[in-house]
């Protein structure tokens, strides 16, 4: 990090960033969690399980619920197995192997309220044991209806962001650009976009971090349909005054960018968050454009596999050199 | 297009439409949702499966249900056929086919956890498909709960928009004018509109679209429970300030309209969106009333059919022709 | 209604109501919902069932599920007996009565998916329609399962207004003044009220509805807990300025009101409306006190018996006679 | 209380609580509820039970349902006995309760759908009564998965607050203050808070509370990932302006806190409350910091269970003593 850029930082400390100034390493993730661990409490009180349920990926969410679904049934085929067989009509009794396979079933039969009834308690401990592992059942599939609808049901943003920022030529200038668009067929209206920086500077030899707010040229669109070139144009007003690629290349920084909108499906304002870090900002880069008018002139396409497209270009004069 | 009517627009751009300039087509379908085509990413991460069951009408939604329902049976009923119909017990062995009959409808009584148990499960690989069939049955049917909820409880403004707009008369001048009605037993309050116009234009030979922002007599009402009629006066603050019905059909123009409410019912803000192209403007020409009191003069009486009625008026001499 | 209060009404006509001034009747029903009748469309697609099935009373809503749940019972009774009682086992043949009884609770056990099996189908026919009968029960359960969900996250305030509005002193003047007090385990915050008054008058021999806001002494609380007096001062702004008891009984007028505030369990805004008519206004009484500290001086009591309770009290001179 | 501190008190009664000048008892619950209990109406209509059974805690909504399931199985079994054993099948008649036992495990096979057959109705009575309690129990669990799912979609911010508030030193003055922190892995953003106090001052003899606003130095943040230390700075704005530790004592005040954050998950605005009373504020402390670099400096650890932490302080002289 060298010395100079720190001089270049005109504007003053304008956010409340919520993070302290000696917290360490990236803020934001990539995923636009906050990258911060908890520690006290215990563990049971500091996972909200919903939360956690709704952010696993589908993939998770199944393979738990079916394993769930297996050790239940495990544990209640050994329960009717220690109250014995002749509490369970229709079993296969010619070895124990045979005994246990029919209570899982008749245990799975239960749970799912098929009761087919070839396999049925007679005895008082197994009947009880049956009327509550029924019960049982439905309450879990109460819980799975919730989790899966809470689950889709869940407003989220669908956006894509590009993996890169660039600093590009603007206006005789030069601004920072990075671009996003929607990639699902949700339609998205009332944008805005918040973008804040945080700058880690040597101050009485101890690295601290301060946080600005960029302004953006347009910082809300009507219709979030095609893709959205956020720029912050680096003039004076800008943290980045100054700042050359060398400077850009030696600054420990992270951009931190905040999109909401309405979506008009889930009738709610859905968030998305992303950050860049240095080695995500390319120096003297433009935006390839992404969307054209289609064969007929009847529609407009966007295509989302060009969003990191970009080509290198040639920043003015007038931007980074000016020391 | 005439060349002339370009020169008449005197508001600056205004609006931050989030289409670009050279986005093609109409820009809003009448639906509301814009006329973009995604490309790129592939076909499942681009669709939002939500989304998309959430958008279809009832009648496909209900015969997706039923034809996976007979697909799904279809298939388990192949697996229990090829593990063997003496792993089940009461099937009809006179044929294959009653067989697989049989094995269909033993299918169906798992999935859907009936289980008469007419037909019922004996060996083990037959109870364990059945095993993991109801329980399918019921993470199905889990989901299609939240489908169903997710459907119908969907904030919905269900505003019935007039097909054309008029430019009527209005205030010894003239207006654009549309109307809107709320056409279901909803309560909506705290009604309010945005009017923008996209007017293509060509500058260096290249046609490209500008937004402007249109100004409406009453932006924002208390209980939209009768019809409203949006008005925008033609003043010398309009983009189609001197306006002949000439430039009106040789321009090519897009109304953007978003509505949004309070739904008491959903407690949420629910959104509207509609738009009206060159051909749906009716150039001199009035909307008839559409309410009126009962008999009793006890209650309002609001007429939904009569939204799209109008009597063709002259427009005074100020409008349209002070070129 | 005499000819002498309307000059009387200085406040010019400051609200978009919504409604035409030459709609007829109460506005606003007691209840909050508007008093306007739909026509035209046709019925079905003017109600939104939603809405409809979220209104009704619990009474009327289990109601109805009941009697749905026996007419599909039923008509798949009469399908099966229709079919052939041949194609069901365990059917009391005795005589046709008790064919169709068994035969209807082989429908019901099937709709429910409880499938005891003692009838259990065994044609094609009697077994496919089985097959879509408990496919139909599920989702009939699932689509009950949201509706029952719908009703009662549906988010309400659960405010109790009186049934009247009085004309009291207030501040050497007099005030209209009506309450408000929430009646349930709810916790509402950040409550405001909205206040309309609606009053004819006969504009060239043509009765006409005009629109006021009117100015509230606090209408915005923290901690909607206690009863909310919520207070019109009756001075030179006001439509009422120097009304007389006389002018109060004469003129048609409306008080429409509006209360929102934050509920903390639904997390979400609520939304209560009510209205008062001329003979709802009581002139010349105060409201008395319904609150008061427990025994131990611990906590507050609130006693909702009390909302209506006034008492008459004498109007300062300068109300009402200045004319 | 002395009679010196309420001179102090410089500040305009400056907000409208919504609590009555002559309330008694805490106002605020340290939960966040209003310390109000209502009487009148009836009990029922007092009680919004859905309100009731989301503030439940999970052992006791839990308690709750598997009694309703014994009871209701409790029921039915006695309209079962009732009606007479005959009227089902597979009964166990070797004694009268083998006979009830039987029929307590048929109504809980009926009523959760699992229906094994081993024990039938023929009847026609007992037929009806469980084609009843079949339909029955799938509405209870229609229910139950919406009580479920309100529980678990019920948006919370999940903060901790400091149990105390301190008056420490800052800025060579003191200042108020009290800490909270999310304990979850749930992410916030926009935050804000809104303190207010309420001070009892005895006027004409009576006791009865005033309440004010407190500036705050930060009333908003960007991201609620850490510790938020929320800080009143004393100044001659501050109703605390001048306090002396004694004061402090010997006053009975009640400090109202809400805050207010957007949680990605839910989507939604969540609000929490807490309050803190006389004997919650330690004068003459400071918190201790409860975050700190993670061992790779690559991350920020917050430590929960400092959240109480403090350390005595002396005051500076400026503050507490100017009388």
């Amino acid at each position: 990090m060298t010395g100079g850029f720190r001089k270049k930082i005109r504007q003053k400390n304008a956010e409340n960033s919520g993070f302290g100034t000696n917290a360490s390493g990236r803020f934001i993730n990539k995923d636009g969690l906050p990258n911060v661990q908890r520690r006290g409490v215990n563990v049971f009180n500091r996972l909200s399980w919903y939360h956690t349920m709704l952010n696993l990926s589908s993939f998770r969410f199944i393979s738990y619920l079916v394993i769930a679904y297996i050790l239940i049934n495990l544990l209640f085929a050994m329960i009717y197995y220690l109250i014995g067989v002749e509490h369970l009509t229709g079993i296969d009794k010619s070895d124990p192997l045979n005994e246990f396979i029919d209570v899982f079933f008749f245990s799975s039969q239960t749970f799912t309220t098929v009761g087919y009834g070839r396999i049925a308690p007679v005895g008082f401990l197994a009947s009880l044991v049956a009327t509550f592992e029924a019960f049982l059942g439905l309450l879990t599939f109460a819980i799975a209806t919730g989790l899966f609808y809470g689950r889709f049901s869940r407003p989220r943003a669908y956006l894509r962001f590009s993996d890169i920022a660039v600093i590009a030529p603007f206006q005789e200038s030069s601004a920072l650009m990075f671009r996003l668009a929607p990639y699902k067929n949700n339609a998205l209206t009332d944008a805005d976009v918040i973008v804040s920086v945080a700058i880690e500077v040597i101050e009485n030899g101890v690295a601290k971090s301060n946080f600005y707010r960029l302004t953006t040229q347009m910082s809300k669109i009507n219709t979030l349909a095609l893709n959205w070139t956020v720029v912050h144009k680096i003039d004076e007003n800008s943290p980045f005054y100054g700042f050359s690629e060398e400077d850009f290349k030696n600054t420990d920084l992270e951009l931190i960018v905040q999109v909401r909108a309405f979506d008009e499906v889930f009738s709610n304002t859905v968030v998305q968050r992303s950050s860049y870090t240095t080695r995500e900002i390319v120096y003297g880069a433009k935006f390839v454009p992404m969307y054209y008018p289609n064969k007929e002139n009847l529609s407009t396409v966007l295509d989302l596999d060009k969003i990191n497209e970009y080509k290198k270009e040639e920043l003015p004069d007038s931007a980074g050199n000016n020391e």
